[in-house]
Protein backbone atom coordinates (compact mmCIF):
# COMPACT_ATOMS: atom_id res chain seq x y z
CA UNK A 1 0.00 0.00 0.00
CA UNK A 2 1.32 3.11 -1.16
CA UNK A 3 0.28 6.86 -1.41
CA UNK A 4 0.75 9.35 -4.12
CA UNK A 5 0.34 13.66 -3.76
CA UNK A 6 -1.40 15.82 -6.24
CA UNK A 7 -2.46 18.85 -6.73
CA UNK A 8 -5.84 20.04 -8.41
CA UNK A 9 -4.28 22.41 -11.10
CA UNK A 10 -6.30 25.17 -12.64
CA UNK A 11 -7.09 22.96 -16.14
CA UNK A 12 -9.29 20.14 -13.66
CA UNK A 13 -11.47 22.28 -13.04
CA UNK A 14 -15.01 22.16 -15.04
CA UNK A 15 -17.13 25.10 -15.81
CA UNK A 16 -18.66 24.29 -12.31
CA UNK A 17 -15.25 25.05 -10.43
CA UNK A 18 -14.15 21.52 -8.65
CA UNK A 19 -12.07 18.91 -9.77
CA UNK A 20 -13.80 17.16 -13.60
CA UNK A 21 -14.39 13.68 -12.96
CA UNK A 22 -12.17 13.50 -15.74
CA UNK A 23 -9.35 14.99 -13.65
CA UNK A 24 -10.42 12.27 -10.74
CA UNK A 25 -10.12 9.65 -13.63
CA UNK A 26 -6.72 10.34 -15.16
CA UNK A 27 -4.91 10.75 -11.26
CA UNK A 28 -6.92 7.28 -10.16
CA UNK A 29 -5.06 5.29 -13.18
CA UNK A 30 -1.78 7.95 -12.85
CA UNK A 31 -1.77 6.38 -9.24
CA UNK A 32 -1.97 2.89 -10.46
CA UNK A 33 1.21 4.30 -13.03
CA UNK A 34 3.18 5.27 -10.42
CA UNK A 35 2.45 2.32 -8.00
CA UNK A 36 3.23 -0.11 -10.24
CA UNK A 37 6.71 1.82 -11.48
CA UNK A 38 7.60 1.69 -8.26
CA UNK A 39 6.97 -1.96 -7.65
CA UNK A 40 9.22 -2.67 -10.78
CA UNK A 41 5.73 -3.94 -12.98
CA UNK A 42 5.22 -0.48 -14.58
CA UNK A 43 4.70 -0.04 -18.46
CA UNK A 44 8.40 0.64 -19.06
CA UNK A 45 9.24 -2.78 -17.69
CA UNK A 46 6.24 -4.59 -19.05
CA UNK A 47 7.77 -3.17 -22.29
CA UNK A 48 10.93 -4.75 -22.31
CA UNK A 49 8.92 -7.93 -22.45
CA UNK A 50 6.51 -7.12 -24.95
CA UNK A 51 3.86 -6.34 -23.44
CA UNK A 52 1.60 -3.67 -21.37
CA UNK A 53 -1.33 -2.93 -18.97
CA UNK A 54 -4.48 -2.96 -19.97
CA UNK A 55 -7.81 -1.43 -18.00
CA UNK A 56 -10.24 -4.07 -18.71
CA UNK A 57 -13.17 -2.62 -15.74
CA UNK A 58 -13.11 0.54 -13.44
CA UNK A 59 -15.58 1.82 -11.18
CA UNK A 60 -15.52 5.23 -8.85
CA UNK A 61 -17.30 6.84 -6.11
CA UNK A 62 -17.35 10.10 -5.36
CA UNK A 63 -18.38 12.25 -2.25
CA UNK A 64 -16.85 16.08 -2.48
CA UNK A 65 -14.59 17.05 -5.53
CA UNK A 66 -12.22 19.23 -4.80
CA UNK A 67 -11.15 23.24 -5.97
CA UNK A 68 -8.35 24.57 -7.89
CA UNK A 69 -5.03 24.93 -5.65
CA UNK A 70 -6.33 21.75 -3.45
CA UNK A 71 -4.01 19.36 -2.29
CA UNK A 72 -5.01 15.47 -2.09
CA UNK A 73 -3.40 12.08 -2.15
CA UNK A 74 -4.45 8.35 -3.29
CA UNK A 75 -4.09 5.82 -1.56
CA UNK A 76 -3.45 2.59 -3.71
CA UNK A 77 -2.61 -1.43 -3.45
CA UNK A 78 -3.49 -4.61 -5.63
CA UNK A 79 -6.32 -6.50 -3.83
CA UNK A 80 -6.11 -9.68 -5.79
CA UNK A 81 -4.31 -11.45 -8.38
CA UNK A 82 -5.67 -14.15 -10.77
CA UNK A 83 -4.81 -15.76 -13.64
CA UNK A 84 -5.79 -13.06 -16.20
CA UNK A 85 -6.75 -10.11 -13.85
CA UNK A 86 -5.09 -7.55 -11.62
CA UNK A 87 -7.41 -5.68 -9.09
CA UNK A 88 -6.39 -2.55 -7.67
CA UNK A 89 -8.52 -0.47 -4.92
CA UNK A 90 -7.68 3.51 -4.64
CA UNK A 91 -8.93 5.50 -2.04
CA UNK A 92 -8.38 9.02 -2.83
CA UNK A 93 -8.32 11.84 0.52
CA UNK A 94 -8.07 15.48 0.70
CA UNK A 95 -5.13 17.20 2.74
CA UNK A 96 -7.04 16.76 5.70
CA UNK A 97 -7.59 12.98 5.42
CA UNK A 98 -11.26 13.13 4.72
CA UNK A 99 -11.60 10.76 2.21
CA UNK A 100 -13.43 12.30 -1.28
CA UNK A 101 -13.29 9.66 -3.44
CA UNK A 102 -12.57 5.49 -3.72
CA UNK A 103 -12.06 3.77 -7.12
CA UNK A 104 -11.57 0.12 -8.17
CA UNK A 105 -9.78 -0.78 -11.37
CA UNK A 106 -9.39 -4.26 -12.95
CA UNK A 107 -6.09 -4.44 -15.29
CA UNK A 108 -4.46 -7.32 -17.43
CA UNK A 109 -1.29 -7.66 -19.27
CA UNK A 110 -1.94 -8.18 -22.90
CA UNK A 111 1.02 -9.26 -25.20
CA UNK A 112 2.46 -6.35 -27.68
CA UNK A 113 2.12 -8.80 -31.04
CA UNK A 114 -0.60 -10.70 -30.23
CA UNK A 115 -2.66 -8.26 -28.39
CA UNK A 116 -4.02 -10.84 -25.97
CA UNK A 117 -3.90 -11.40 -22.30
CA UNK A 118 -1.01 -12.90 -20.99
CA UNK A 119 -0.43 -14.63 -17.76
CA UNK A 120 0.59 -11.96 -14.94
CA UNK A 121 3.91 -13.72 -14.42
CA UNK A 122 5.87 -10.49 -13.98
CA UNK A 123 4.24 -9.52 -11.01
CA UNK A 124 5.04 -13.20 -8.63
CA UNK A 125 7.00 -10.49 -6.19
CA UNK A 126 3.96 -7.99 -6.16
CA UNK A 127 2.71 -7.30 -2.40
CA UNK A 128 -0.82 -8.32 -2.29
CA UNK A 129 -2.94 -6.96 0.17
CA UNK A 130 -6.41 -8.58 0.67
CA UNK A 131 -8.73 -6.07 1.78
CA UNK A 132 -11.37 -4.35 0.15
CA UNK A 133 -12.59 -0.92 0.17
CA UNK A 134 -15.72 -0.55 3.03
CA UNK A 135 -19.16 -0.60 1.70
CA UNK A 136 -17.82 0.00 -1.77
CA UNK A 137 -19.28 -2.47 -5.08
CA UNK A 138 -16.74 -4.09 -7.89
CA UNK A 139 -16.73 -2.38 -11.08
CA UNK A 140 -20.34 -3.62 -12.78
CA UNK A 141 -20.55 -5.81 -15.88
CA UNK A 142 -22.44 -3.36 -18.06
CA UNK A 143 -24.21 -4.87 -20.88
CA UNK A 144 -25.73 -2.72 -24.46
CA UNK A 145 -28.94 -1.34 -24.64
CA UNK A 146 -31.82 -2.44 -26.72
CA UNK A 147 -31.94 1.26 -27.78
CA UNK A 148 -30.15 5.04 -27.02
CA UNK A 149 -31.91 8.25 -27.21
CA UNK A 150 -29.41 10.06 -28.71
CA UNK A 151 -26.45 8.97 -30.82
CA UNK A 152 -23.56 10.73 -32.98
CA UNK A 153 -20.50 9.58 -35.02
CA UNK A 154 -16.87 10.60 -34.20
CA UNK A 155 -13.50 9.51 -35.62
CA UNK A 156 -10.60 8.88 -33.46
CA UNK A 157 -7.82 11.74 -33.92
CA UNK A 158 -4.51 13.18 -33.16
CA UNK A 159 -5.39 14.44 -29.58
CA UNK A 160 -7.90 11.46 -28.55
CA UNK A 161 -5.41 8.74 -28.55
CA UNK A 162 -2.20 8.05 -25.90
CA UNK A 163 1.21 6.65 -26.39
CA UNK A 164 0.49 3.22 -27.41
CA UNK A 165 -1.82 4.65 -30.41
CA UNK A 166 -5.44 3.91 -28.61
CA UNK A 167 -8.04 6.25 -27.88
CA UNK A 168 -7.02 7.21 -24.23
CA UNK A 169 -9.58 5.63 -21.27
CA UNK A 170 -10.24 8.97 -20.17
CA UNK A 171 -11.17 10.24 -23.59
CA UNK A 172 -14.39 7.91 -23.72
CA UNK A 173 -15.62 9.73 -20.88
CA UNK A 174 -15.18 12.52 -21.60
CA UNK A 175 -17.07 11.92 -25.26
CA UNK A 176 -19.89 10.50 -22.43
CA UNK A 177 -19.87 13.77 -20.19
CA UNK A 178 -19.49 15.97 -23.83
CA UNK A 179 -23.25 14.44 -24.77
CA UNK A 180 -24.52 15.01 -21.38
CA UNK A 181 -27.01 18.32 -20.98
CA UNK A 182 -24.65 21.34 -19.65
CA UNK A 183 -27.26 21.88 -16.97
CA UNK A 184 -26.93 18.45 -15.31
CA UNK A 185 -23.52 19.49 -13.99
CA UNK A 186 -25.07 22.52 -12.16
CA UNK A 187 -27.75 21.01 -10.72
CA UNK A 188 -26.54 17.25 -10.03
CA UNK A 189 -23.53 15.52 -9.14
CA UNK A 190 -21.71 12.29 -10.27
CA UNK A 191 -21.90 9.82 -7.32
CA UNK A 192 -20.79 6.90 -9.24
CA UNK A 193 -19.12 5.57 -12.61
CA UNK A 194 -19.00 2.68 -14.05
CA UNK A 195 -16.41 1.52 -17.30
CA UNK A 196 -16.08 -1.37 -19.62
CA UNK A 197 -13.28 -1.22 -22.01
CA UNK A 198 -13.55 -4.34 -24.46
CA UNK A 199 -11.58 -3.51 -27.63
CA UNK A 200 -9.24 -1.24 -28.40
CA UNK A 201 -10.32 1.90 -30.92
CA UNK A 202 -7.27 3.50 -33.06
CA UNK A 203 -6.46 6.52 -34.81
CA UNK A 204 -8.85 7.47 -37.37
CA UNK A 205 -11.14 5.11 -36.53
CA UNK A 206 -15.01 6.09 -37.27
CA UNK A 207 -17.28 4.97 -34.09
CA UNK A 208 -20.49 5.65 -33.00
CA UNK A 209 -21.24 7.11 -29.35
CA UNK A 210 -24.71 5.99 -27.88
CA UNK A 211 -25.91 7.80 -24.27
CA UNK A 212 -29.20 7.02 -22.74
CA UNK A 213 -30.96 8.31 -19.70
CA UNK A 214 -32.88 6.52 -17.27
CA UNK A 215 -33.68 8.35 -13.68
CA UNK A 216 -30.55 9.18 -12.52
CA UNK A 217 -27.98 6.73 -14.37
CA UNK A 218 -26.82 7.53 -17.86
CA UNK A 219 -25.45 4.47 -20.18
CA UNK A 220 -23.03 4.92 -23.24
CA UNK A 221 -21.95 2.80 -25.40
CA UNK A 222 -19.03 3.06 -27.70
CA UNK A 223 -19.55 0.97 -31.14
CA UNK A 224 -17.13 -0.16 -33.88
CA UNK A 225 -17.67 -3.03 -35.54
CA UNK A 226 -18.58 -4.41 -32.40
CA UNK A 227 -18.78 -2.60 -29.00
CA UNK A 228 -15.63 -0.74 -28.10
CA UNK A 229 -16.69 0.24 -24.43
CA UNK A 230 -19.69 0.86 -22.29
CA UNK A 231 -19.95 3.17 -19.00
CA UNK A 232 -22.70 4.27 -17.08
CA UNK A 233 -22.99 6.99 -14.59
CA UNK A 234 -25.28 7.46 -11.62
CA UNK A 235 -25.81 11.23 -10.52
CA UNK A 236 -27.29 12.48 -7.31
CA UNK B 1 12.42 34.36 -11.37
CA UNK B 2 11.01 31.48 -9.94
CA UNK B 3 11.14 27.93 -11.41
CA UNK B 4 8.92 25.49 -10.96
CA UNK B 5 9.23 21.35 -11.36
CA UNK B 6 7.09 19.19 -13.54
CA UNK B 7 7.07 15.49 -14.88
CA UNK B 8 5.88 13.81 -17.77
CA UNK B 9 3.32 11.64 -17.33
CA UNK B 10 1.96 8.71 -19.56
CA UNK B 11 -1.09 10.67 -20.50
CA UNK B 12 1.13 13.76 -21.41
CA UNK B 13 3.21 11.92 -24.02
CA UNK B 14 1.49 11.53 -27.93
CA UNK B 15 1.75 8.25 -30.36
CA UNK B 16 5.12 9.21 -30.97
CA UNK B 17 6.41 8.28 -27.86
CA UNK B 18 7.42 11.84 -26.59
CA UNK B 19 5.76 14.94 -24.61
CA UNK B 20 2.82 16.71 -27.36
CA UNK B 21 3.42 19.81 -27.89
CA UNK B 22 0.11 20.29 -26.24
CA UNK B 23 1.62 18.51 -22.76
CA UNK B 24 3.96 21.59 -23.10
CA UNK B 25 1.80 24.60 -23.31
CA UNK B 26 -0.17 23.23 -20.46
CA UNK B 27 2.99 23.19 -18.37
CA UNK B 28 3.82 26.67 -19.87
CA UNK B 29 0.20 27.95 -18.54
CA UNK B 30 0.76 26.24 -15.79
CA UNK B 31 4.22 27.71 -14.58
CA UNK B 32 2.41 31.33 -15.68
CA UNK B 33 -0.31 30.44 -13.09
CA UNK B 34 1.70 29.11 -10.37
CA UNK B 35 4.54 32.09 -10.12
CA UNK B 36 1.34 34.58 -10.31
CA UNK B 37 -0.04 32.72 -7.34
CA UNK B 38 3.52 32.91 -5.64
CA UNK B 39 3.47 36.65 -6.40
CA UNK B 40 -0.36 37.08 -4.87
CA UNK B 41 -1.54 38.35 -8.52
CA UNK B 42 -3.11 34.65 -9.33
CA UNK B 43 -6.87 34.04 -10.79
CA UNK B 44 -8.05 33.68 -7.26
CA UNK B 45 -6.76 36.66 -6.33
CA UNK B 46 -7.82 38.87 -8.71
CA UNK B 47 -11.39 37.13 -8.72
CA UNK B 48 -11.35 38.91 -5.42
CA UNK B 49 -11.65 41.79 -7.40
CA UNK B 50 -14.18 40.52 -10.39
CA UNK B 51 -11.25 40.59 -12.29
CA UNK B 52 -9.33 37.43 -14.26
CA UNK B 53 -6.40 36.50 -16.33
CA UNK B 54 -6.65 36.38 -19.96
CA UNK B 55 -3.87 34.78 -22.98
CA UNK B 56 -3.54 36.80 -25.50
CA UNK B 57 -0.39 35.57 -27.70
CA UNK B 58 1.95 32.73 -27.23
CA UNK B 59 5.11 31.67 -28.61
CA UNK B 60 6.20 28.17 -28.18
CA UNK B 61 9.62 26.78 -29.90
CA UNK B 62 11.27 23.68 -28.86
CA UNK B 63 14.51 21.65 -29.67
CA UNK B 64 13.46 18.87 -28.02
CA UNK B 65 10.43 16.76 -26.38
CA UNK B 66 11.07 14.74 -23.11
CA UNK B 67 9.20 11.43 -23.01
CA UNK B 68 7.28 9.91 -20.06
CA UNK B 69 8.60 9.76 -16.97
CA UNK B 70 11.51 12.71 -17.39
CA UNK B 71 11.48 15.53 -14.84
CA UNK B 72 11.79 18.78 -16.37
CA UNK B 73 11.64 22.49 -14.65
CA UNK B 74 10.41 25.69 -16.08
CA UNK B 75 12.31 29.19 -15.11
CA UNK B 76 9.57 31.57 -16.00
CA UNK B 77 9.48 35.65 -14.88
CA UNK B 78 7.93 39.01 -16.13
CA UNK B 79 9.31 41.01 -18.49
CA UNK B 80 7.42 44.01 -18.71
CA UNK B 81 4.01 45.46 -17.91
CA UNK B 82 2.52 48.28 -19.81
CA UNK B 83 -0.68 49.69 -19.64
CA UNK B 84 -2.85 46.82 -20.68
CA UNK B 85 0.13 43.83 -21.40
CA UNK B 86 2.28 41.98 -19.22
CA UNK B 87 4.41 39.64 -21.27
CA UNK B 88 6.33 37.06 -19.49
CA UNK B 89 8.77 34.09 -20.47
CA UNK B 90 9.50 30.64 -19.66
CA UNK B 91 12.18 28.87 -20.58
CA UNK B 92 12.61 24.80 -20.12
CA UNK B 93 15.03 22.70 -18.95
CA UNK B 94 15.38 19.29 -18.50
CA UNK B 95 16.65 17.37 -15.44
CA UNK B 96 20.21 17.75 -16.72
CA UNK B 97 19.35 21.59 -16.98
CA UNK B 98 19.60 21.30 -21.02
CA UNK B 99 17.19 23.80 -22.61
CA UNK B 100 14.14 21.87 -24.14
CA UNK B 101 12.15 24.54 -24.76
CA UNK B 102 11.21 28.32 -24.38
CA UNK B 103 8.42 30.65 -24.60
CA UNK B 104 6.80 34.07 -24.36
CA UNK B 105 3.27 34.73 -22.95
CA UNK B 106 1.61 38.08 -23.22
CA UNK B 107 -1.88 38.39 -20.50
CA UNK B 108 -3.90 40.95 -19.81
CA UNK B 109 -6.43 41.23 -16.75
CA UNK B 110 -10.19 41.40 -17.60
CA UNK B 111 -13.19 42.67 -15.94
CA UNK B 112 -15.41 39.90 -15.18
CA UNK B 113 -18.50 41.71 -15.85
CA UNK B 114 -17.51 44.56 -18.59
CA UNK B 115 -14.68 41.80 -20.06
CA UNK B 116 -12.92 44.46 -21.19
CA UNK B 117 -8.84 44.96 -20.15
CA UNK B 118 -8.89 46.90 -17.01
CA UNK B 119 -5.35 48.75 -15.83
CA UNK B 120 -2.53 46.47 -14.57
CA UNK B 121 -2.95 48.18 -11.09
CA UNK B 122 -2.90 44.94 -9.42
CA UNK B 123 0.52 44.13 -10.37
CA UNK B 124 2.26 46.91 -8.88
CA UNK B 125 4.46 44.95 -6.45
CA UNK B 126 5.68 42.57 -9.31
CA UNK B 127 9.09 41.97 -10.01
CA UNK B 128 9.92 42.71 -13.32
CA UNK B 129 13.25 41.29 -14.74
CA UNK B 130 13.49 42.84 -18.43
CA UNK B 131 15.98 40.29 -19.91
CA UNK B 132 14.53 38.65 -22.91
CA UNK B 133 15.41 35.32 -24.12
CA UNK B 134 18.64 35.14 -25.81
CA UNK B 135 17.23 34.64 -30.02
CA UNK B 136 13.74 34.39 -29.71
CA UNK B 137 11.37 36.36 -31.57
CA UNK B 138 8.23 37.76 -29.78
CA UNK B 139 4.62 36.19 -30.66
CA UNK B 140 3.99 36.71 -34.02
CA UNK B 141 1.13 39.07 -34.85
CA UNK B 142 -0.88 36.97 -37.20
CA UNK B 143 -3.53 37.54 -39.90
CA UNK B 144 -6.52 35.41 -41.13
CA UNK B 145 -5.26 34.24 -45.21
CA UNK B 146 -7.54 34.94 -47.94
CA UNK B 147 -7.84 30.96 -48.19
CA UNK B 148 -7.83 27.69 -46.36
CA UNK B 149 -6.82 24.02 -47.91
CA UNK B 150 -9.27 22.04 -45.28
CA UNK B 151 -12.14 23.39 -43.03
CA UNK B 152 -14.63 21.43 -40.66
CA UNK B 153 -17.07 22.83 -38.29
CA UNK B 154 -17.44 21.90 -34.41
CA UNK B 155 -19.39 23.07 -31.52
CA UNK B 156 -17.46 23.88 -28.54
CA UNK B 157 -18.54 20.96 -25.07
CA UNK B 158 -18.18 20.27 -21.99
CA UNK B 159 -14.44 18.70 -22.34
CA UNK B 160 -13.23 21.68 -23.97
CA UNK B 161 -13.97 24.33 -21.93
CA UNK B 162 -12.21 25.48 -18.58
CA UNK B 163 -13.50 26.77 -14.85
CA UNK B 164 -14.48 30.00 -16.43
CA UNK B 165 -16.51 28.40 -18.97
CA UNK B 166 -14.75 29.29 -22.06
CA UNK B 167 -12.72 27.05 -24.73
CA UNK B 168 -9.64 26.30 -23.10
CA UNK B 169 -6.68 27.69 -24.62
CA UNK B 170 -4.83 24.04 -24.93
CA UNK B 171 -7.58 23.01 -26.52
CA UNK B 172 -7.86 24.83 -29.87
CA UNK B 173 -4.59 23.57 -30.80
CA UNK B 174 -5.27 20.15 -30.13
CA UNK B 175 -8.11 20.74 -32.78
CA UNK B 176 -5.38 22.29 -35.00
CA UNK B 177 -3.60 18.82 -34.24
CA UNK B 178 -5.91 16.78 -34.67
CA UNK B 179 -6.69 18.40 -38.39
CA UNK B 180 -2.67 17.59 -39.12
CA UNK B 181 -2.05 14.35 -41.41
CA UNK B 182 -1.09 12.06 -38.49
CA UNK B 183 1.95 10.95 -40.42
CA UNK B 184 3.25 14.42 -40.40
CA UNK B 185 4.10 13.76 -36.59
CA UNK B 186 6.00 11.06 -37.41
CA UNK B 187 8.53 12.81 -40.07
CA UNK B 188 8.72 16.22 -38.64
CA UNK B 189 8.44 17.93 -35.40
CA UNK B 190 6.83 20.74 -34.45
CA UNK B 191 9.77 23.89 -34.27
CA UNK B 192 7.72 26.88 -33.58
CA UNK B 193 4.37 27.77 -32.68
CA UNK B 194 2.58 30.71 -32.81
CA UNK B 195 -1.30 31.49 -31.27
CA UNK B 196 -3.21 34.68 -31.02
CA UNK B 197 -6.57 34.52 -28.77
CA UNK B 198 -8.72 37.63 -30.64
CA UNK B 199 -12.23 36.13 -29.05
CA UNK B 200 -13.77 33.69 -26.16
CA UNK B 201 -15.65 30.91 -27.72
CA UNK B 202 -18.83 29.64 -25.10
CA UNK B 203 -20.10 25.98 -24.08
CA UNK B 204 -22.32 25.38 -27.23
CA UNK B 205 -21.08 27.74 -30.09
CA UNK B 206 -20.81 26.61 -33.17
CA UNK B 207 -17.28 27.38 -34.70
CA UNK B 208 -15.44 27.04 -38.23
CA UNK B 209 -11.76 25.43 -38.14
CA UNK B 210 -9.52 25.88 -41.02
CA UNK B 211 -6.07 24.65 -41.59
CA UNK B 212 -3.72 25.46 -44.10
CA UNK B 213 -0.51 24.05 -45.61
CA UNK B 214 2.33 26.34 -46.92
CA UNK B 215 5.92 24.37 -47.40
CA UNK B 216 6.68 24.24 -43.47
CA UNK B 217 4.39 26.41 -42.00
CA UNK B 218 0.42 25.56 -41.27
CA UNK B 219 -1.67 28.32 -40.63
CA UNK B 220 -5.05 27.92 -38.55
CA UNK B 221 -8.04 29.81 -37.45
CA UNK B 222 -10.94 29.48 -35.66
CA UNK B 223 -14.17 31.56 -36.51
CA UNK B 224 -17.34 32.34 -34.87
CA UNK B 225 -19.20 34.77 -36.29
CA UNK B 226 -15.53 36.95 -35.96
CA UNK B 227 -11.94 35.06 -35.62
CA UNK B 228 -12.01 32.98 -32.18
CA UNK B 229 -7.95 31.97 -32.45
CA UNK B 230 -5.20 32.13 -34.97
CA UNK B 231 -2.22 29.66 -35.21
CA UNK B 232 0.66 29.22 -37.13
CA UNK B 233 3.21 26.42 -36.75
CA UNK B 234 6.72 25.45 -38.14
CA UNK B 235 7.77 22.63 -38.80
CA UNK B 236 11.17 21.16 -38.95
Amino acid sequence: MATYEYKVRPTDVDFTGAQSMLSLCDSILLSAGEDADAGGFGVRNLDEHNATWVLSRFAVERDRAPVSGEHFKITTWVQSLDRIFTTRHHMVFDARDHLMARATTLWSIIDLASRKPVPLEWLENCAVEPHDIPGMNRPLRLRPLPSYECEERRTVRYSDIDFNGHTNTVRYIGWMLDMTAPERFRSHTIKRLDANFIKESVLGQSLTLKLDRCRDTDSFIVMGATPVMLASMEWR
